[in-house]
């Protein structure tokens, strides 16, 4: 995979997609999106390219990343016209920026994207660093490639209609850039008012955020080793997501990862030594804004069993964490036997107030 | 796309099959194959992997490279219990290896696999070189993506069965090879006797001209230049192919190139000044092994129709080829009108006796 993703900072959006055509110059230009941002965002957008070209919308949400969508977009390009040198543009959530980013990758064996997030999560995760796919079967992203968009052109100003539950589920990916990154970035992001966000502020703040993401990215792009610092917090994350999921109380989420992220760095004091003072900080902030989830010692053998088929484990007995000694100091692959995370969850529910 | 896709040339590939899976040891092996295949051939190779590793079948010939059969693969590996670390062995023609790699290229945003082409149009053509792919919408290879094999295990002996046209087929590629390589590849394929192969003496011959296909790709995975040179008679050939269709009297792919390969050779002498002893010889061997296609001077409209809509064309007024000056000097993005084109098929013409 090529790692030389162009990212574009701007809260002028618009200009950015037009002098991306401009300078690139495609035999034609397609919009893939879902029929929410279509009527919402696109006409907010200010650009001749999003005004005029065709517009390739699906229905919104993860249960639309289906092969089923995929076929569609791939038929409608066809029917189109669309070329080896048409190039794609995809606008919205995570779900068309990795359903299109699929579709582009495959189109033809492959036709330039960009990417232009419009939800903070999408922005963090989605939309950079070259996961593209689609679920099948009921498995999340079990067909998809490795190919990087273009160009990501990310604005905060088409953030500021989202609810404040996708904000704050967007930001728990961003805390755990900063984890991983080093101290500065975690600091700021604590110190920042994410309750009361604006564009003019927040962008900085993203640049730097995202810097993160696309250097890990580009040392690892398909994830063979240092990349699973970006599964910080996502093995209880994925855990507790699914416990929800299966109780019929879904959360964001970014509330699950906030979440994980407590556990995960309750496990990296244990095992590696994490500062106290971190730890306490980053469970004052989650439980601040994300509460807590609603679980007893009686919910530690599914959320363990959970942890123990989570894909990224290497063989059946061992749970893979991904931890850190201190901010910024990532060790990849540590594992944790089940009493450890018990008494992890112990301290857990402890912090949170559970 | 990476490149450092190995081959091995071998008469024993069943051993070198399981040498594979030892030294790579994924957690499970599937087979990707054709019904015919799996039992003409499977049955004849000496592998304790083939012999036991579930079989993935879909029917045979390239109406079946679709999105339904690419389904069914996907769905057979999330059933059989496939993971990251599962590997695929695609044993079949091109269109095993096509739809096999675009399957192993896009589980779980890629697997590991290998080809093992059982034709010699496949090991010379499709299973080397990254083009993954399958049929949408009745257009050939719409969908796909460039990812290359792991490995590639070539061996003549899987050809002893195959009829004469088809072996023939095949040798029009390596022909092609041959010329864009230098005179030497180019004057050992002339003087062999295709009409008798016998595995032993073809291998070597095989060798030699999967590196040509191979160094050319390496140089350029994606098509954006050099690899073109890999069209040399696709232009005409794949014209006579679409007019054989469209009269209901379709011709293998591989006769189709060998008249192309005359036409280009003819365009190459009058653009070029490609040596007219080597046209004299293409002619008189493609003449002798694959006959010529039956064609007026009434037909000409028609063929350069079909060329004017070839993929390859970068603007509608110019017909793109690939020529030479002299075998192994080749020069890609070339361009002929309708008048040259037109002499140049009375030339053919001439030459093949039609």
């Amino acid at each position: 995979m090529e790692t030389n993703q162009n990212l574009i900072f701007t809260n002028h959006p618009g200009e950015a997609i037009d002098r991306w055509v401009e300078t690139h110059r495609p035999s034609g230009v397609f919009i893939v999106t879902d029929s929410t941002v279509q009527q919402k965002v696109l006409p907010r957008i200010a650009s001749t390219t999003v005004a005029t070209a065709p517009v390739i919308a699906i229905e919104p949400g993860d249960t639309h990343k289906t092969i089923q969508s995929l076929d569609h977009i791939w038929s409608s390009l066809c029917e189109l016209g669309a070329t080896r040198s048409s190039a794609l543009i995809n606008i919205g959530g995570g779900m068309s920026t990795d359903i299109g980013g699929f579709a582009g990758a495959t189109f033809k064996r492959g036709i330039p994207f960009i990417n232009v997030p419009t939800s903070l999560l999408a922005a963090v995760d989605a939309a950079v660093g070259g996961k593209t796919g689609i679920n099948f079967r009921g498995l999340k992203n079990e067909i998809g490639s490795f190919r990087e968009a273009d160009t990501v052109i990310i604005s905060s100003s088409l953030f500021d209609t989202l609810p404040r539950e996708e904000m704050l589920s967007g930001y728990a990916e961003m805390l755990k850039h900063g984890l991983i990154s080093d101290a500065g970035v975690y600091r700021r992001l604590i110190a920042y008012d994410i309750t009361a966000p604006d564009p003019a502020s927040l962008l900085p703040l993203l640049e730097e955020n995202v810097r993160v993401k696309q250097r890990v990215v580009t040392e690892d792009p398909t994830e063979k080793g240092i990349r699973r610092a970006l599964n910080l917090g996502h093995t209880p994350g994925h855990a507790f997501e699914s416990l929800m999921i299966s109780r019929g109380t879904p959360v964001p989420h970014g509330y699950a990862v906030a979440w994980g992220l407590v556990v995960d760095l309750i496990l990296s004091h244990m095992k590696l030594r994490f500062p106290s003072a971190e730890l306490q900080e980053v469970a004052r902030f989650v439980r601040a804004h994300y509460g807590a989830p609603a679980i007893t010692c009686h919910d530690y053998p599914e959320i363990i069993a959970i942890m123990r088929h989570d894909k990224k484990n290497r063989s059946a007995s061992d749970i893979n964490f991904t931890l850190l000694s201190s901010p910024g100091e990532v060790k990849i692959d540590c594992t944790a036997t089940p009493e450890e995370i018990a008494a992890a969850l112990d301290i857990f529910r402890d912090l949170l107030g559970i």
